[in-house]
């Protein structure tokens, strides 16, 4: 095939066909819709969330890092909301032919991601339009009926879990626009792959059964505490910075700095699970993570009203100067 | 509200939460995903299009058209698998925060399309991003299970038909961009109003019952055609320029100067639907087409093999020096 006389169908044939392969709902992509036979007794959950070049991901990142990224951002979503993957479609833009390499890279990276999350492409869209080069999945799981875990539920008095280590994805990213803060190669690599390739949480699906609520920390901790504050009726939360669990090497970037204390409480980009979880749960809730092979870390609870209070190691409140990343 | 100072949670709450809020599992777009219990015996039909500033619609279109038009688009093509519509997400990206009055306007559009076409919105992401505004609606419709009318399975010797009129659309858009041709005000008005206001073809959902195969007429007769062809395995297509249904506004175009003559089988944006019928089916699909309302005509047949053959006046075939309009 060469490449620059190609167009749309050369696209979806020569590179997204062979990801929908393996599911007969994609008509091979030959259709102009895709079909899906939902499991009896089951309600779909549904998630977009698209990531551009130069917004969500660094132009020379690897293509299958972006691949990777673009499915697991959404993916980590469905993971929040206990439901299991099935299938996606994908919106594709770009401003003009993306080259074989590139093209071929991504494709690996969705491939990748396609057997980590056991989800297949379906369907989707490829076009032509100025500006950054944009990735829009839509991503389709499945719980039994009535299951999906809400990020609206939380209860004053439940304890808050946050998932594996804080911090990581900002770090990574700091990092790789060259920040290396006299890091170890070890780190770095750590703290370049936690921003690059996010693992969706979806080992704690069964944990999640013991949840009053949950949603993922993409955009930071404190924002995204306070939305499920604020979604579940204006709840407070109140939590203590010392209980943070934080990486080694991203504990070691926050020391280089005074300024970079703070990334594990605002930095976006972990894709770790916060939860709600109610204090006759917490001891299930526990064992089922680990039972599922993740660390979940006990930080604080939530409170009746009053909005995201950080405690720090004096007792007294922090006041935060920056609390994460608003889209406008 | 005041929205200089309002994020992307603004948006959301302000303009887009009204649209859902008919639909329980959108949570009032304050969770994660969305939810959506499937119909008992009924599949899923998921499709994506997405829409950009300058490249599928006008800046200076009115922001209602726009909101209509980009579900349109992506509801014409449930309509085409005689899918009911039931919900969809909306992945929005903007520049620079859009005023008040192009947020009102583009949510009243959709408000409208959602009432026309029995559509809700369940979820969605809203993001900043350089580059042309862009709208990218996920739809999702329900047939019986296996209903799913297919692009792929026209066979040859049935019969081609087309709902309504093409290349309005075209010429709507040529109309728009200024060249009037000394058209009236009344076809001036039909025409643009068919660009920015394109109707899904639901009526037709009982008559496609009759049929092989189906899709909507988005880039043009001849591209439209000869992609169910090569989808169907390689089918040739002979249909009669005399046939096709043209209105009497776009005639009125097509007259006013040689080279707008060939625009109904080449022109984009018409979304009527074209079906692939066989013989024996042909009268029940006409009857229900007629007890729906929907004009629909028969341009021709599909045959073995050759591509599409389009046949002229005089009886021989014409060759076209534009096939309609590819995306790359």
């Amino acid at each position: 095939m060469t490449v620059t006389a190609a167009g749309e169908e050369a696209i979806i044939q020569g590179y997204l066909a062979p990801l929908a392969a393996g599911y007969p709902g994609a008509f091979g992509l030959k259709d102009d819709c895709a079909a899906l036979t939902p499991t009896p007794g089951h309600d779909l959950v549904l998630k977009t969330d698209a990531i551009a070049e130069g917004v969500h991901y660094r132009a020379t990142d690897p293509p299958a890092d972006v691949g990777w990224k673009a499915l697991a951002v959404n993916v980590s979503d469905l993971a929040a909301k206990a439901a299991t993957p099935r299938i996606y479609l994908l919106s594709l833009a770009f401003p003009t032919f993306p080259d074989h390499a590139w093209l071929a890279g991504f494709a690996a990276g969705l491939a990748e991601a396609q057997a980590a999350f056991g989800i297949t492409l379906a369907g989707g869209d490829t076009d032509r339009r100025p500006g950054p080069a944009s990735i829009t999945p839509f991503v389709i799981g499945e719980v039994a009926s009535g299951g999906m875990v809400r990020r609206t539920t939380a209860r004053p008095g439940d304890h808050i879990l946050v998932s594996g280590t804080l911090g990581d994805g900002a770090a990574g990213l700091a990092v790789l626009s060259g920040e290396d803060a006299g890091l170890s190669a070890g780190e770095i690599a750590y703290l370049s792959r936690r921003y690059r390739r996010p693992e969706p949480r979806l080992a704690l699906r069964k944990a999640l059964a013991h949840a009053s609520a949950a949603m993922d920390v993409s955009d930071g901790l404190v924002k995204d505490l306070g939305r499920m504050c604020r979604a579940s009726g204006s709840l407070g939360a109140r939590f203590e910075v010392a209980r943070v669990p934080v990486s080694a090497a991203c504990r070691a970037w926050t020391a280089s700095s005074p300024d970079r204390a703070v990334l594990p409480l605002v930095g976006g980009d972990d894709y770790e699970l916060l939860a709600a979880v109610p204090p006759e749960r917490l001891d299930d809730f526990g064992r089922a993570a680990t039972a599922a092979g993740v660390a979940v870390t006990e930080i604080g609870r939530f409170t009746a009203s009053g909005g995201v209070d950080v405690v720090g190691a004096d007792g007294r409140s922090l006041a935060l100067t920056k609390s994460g990343y608003d889209h406008f």
